[in-house]
């Protein structure tokens, strides 16, 4: 590989399916979206991500021509759970990972717009070494909210990690009870659950803490 | 403070002219446009960065009442430099800083999309990383261009680290001399020039390089 401190990744799904090649394309991009493309790691992208989807035939089956038939349905669920699957599994094997976090935003004014307050809080370094230091610092996620310049309702936000409420309505949840939170922050897996109004618009990122290891890894070598 | 962790960011500027209020907020927003505002550590936003520009009026000037005069200008020239100075003083001081980096870009269609172009190389943990190892991965660069989603003319590419060109023209220096190149970014100082075309837009950025010291500060305690 040209840069394989990039991250690069060639990814290569297969199906015994009968599926023509532009209902694979379809399939494949509306996988793509709800699953490699709700991953980041370090918000850099690499030169070379490739995702490539074959379908044998084997299974014999009458072949799937339209994207909108039951069984093409039944083989589009599927593949986004492979994908879904194999965009987690990057995530959680993202340079010098210690956590798996997945970041989950409802209540935007659409999908597009929950994506990207999603990104920017996946992305925000603050964030990142909180969820790290098991710190419930969600004033950090607040933060990342913000900056993303998306439009937001300042009275309905709320804030929980493994669906454990910090914030809600505007404002700190009273009398927390922080033991819940801390156990759930210093497992392997964090869920960072943020409203950000009463719109339909909600979307779910795959991201990993920053660690020591990820500065070892990307800055102790010479290219 | 609220969030001291946040890199929070209180300035006070003072000046013995004698300048009208609104000519100073004039001044002070113009001078923020090539300071302040060219400044990341992180990409992650203080709650409360404040700004403020006081005049005495103690030197007993003629009052300075437009923002075109000479008078104004030159002030406004001195108010520029000391924002600069102050700018480059927080990236120098950034979380865990071990260098001060320098990132300028030339030949894009506008001013506007070379600071985008220029903050999306300062943000790029790649790229910070890369610096902290002292390594002119220039492959991390020309990625962190290509990200920015701005327009840009591949064959015009070039990159320089202190001067020292790795690319050029769009593609790698033949038979580089690595030696000054290595000497430049073993210094507490390093500038990344990049040419992206040759349109007139120009910028300057300021940020620094990622270590372990910046996972330690943001990670290694409980808010």
């Amino acid at each position: 590989m040209i840069a394989p401190d990039m991250a690069t990744m060639l990814a290569f799904v297969f199906t015994d399916a009968a599926v023509t090649a532009p209902v694979l394309q379809d399939l494949l991009r509306e996988a793509v979206g709800s699953s490699f493309n709700c991953l980041t790691v370090d918000s850099d992208m690499s030169t070379s991500d490739t995702l490539l989807l074959f379908a044998t035939g084997e299974a014999r089956n009458a072949p799937i021509e339209t994207t909108t038939s039951a069984a093409a349905r039944a083989f589009a669920a599927a593949l986004a759970t492979v994908c879904r699957e194999l965009a987690i599994l990057v995530a959680r094997d993202g340079e010098g990972a210690t956590k798996l976090v997945t970041v989950e935003v409802e209540g935007a004014v659409s999908d597009a717009s929950a994506r990207r307050i999603a990104l920017s809080i996946a992305n925000s370094p603050l964030v990142k070494t909180a969820i790290h230091g098991q710190d419930a610092n969600w004033g950090r996620v607040a933060m990342a909210v913000g900056k993303a310049g998306e439009p937001v309702e300042l009275a309905a936000l709320g804030i929980a990690f493994g669906g454990h409420a910090v914030a809600r309505d505007g404002g700190a949840v009273p009398d927390l009870d922080e033991a819940p939170i801390a156990r759930h922050l210093a497992g392997r897996e964090v869920t960072i659950t943020v409203r950000v109004g009463h719109g339909p618009g909600r979307a779910r990122v795959w991201t990993c803490d920053l660690s020591h290891a990820y500065i070892d890894i990307n800055g102790s070598y010479r290219s």
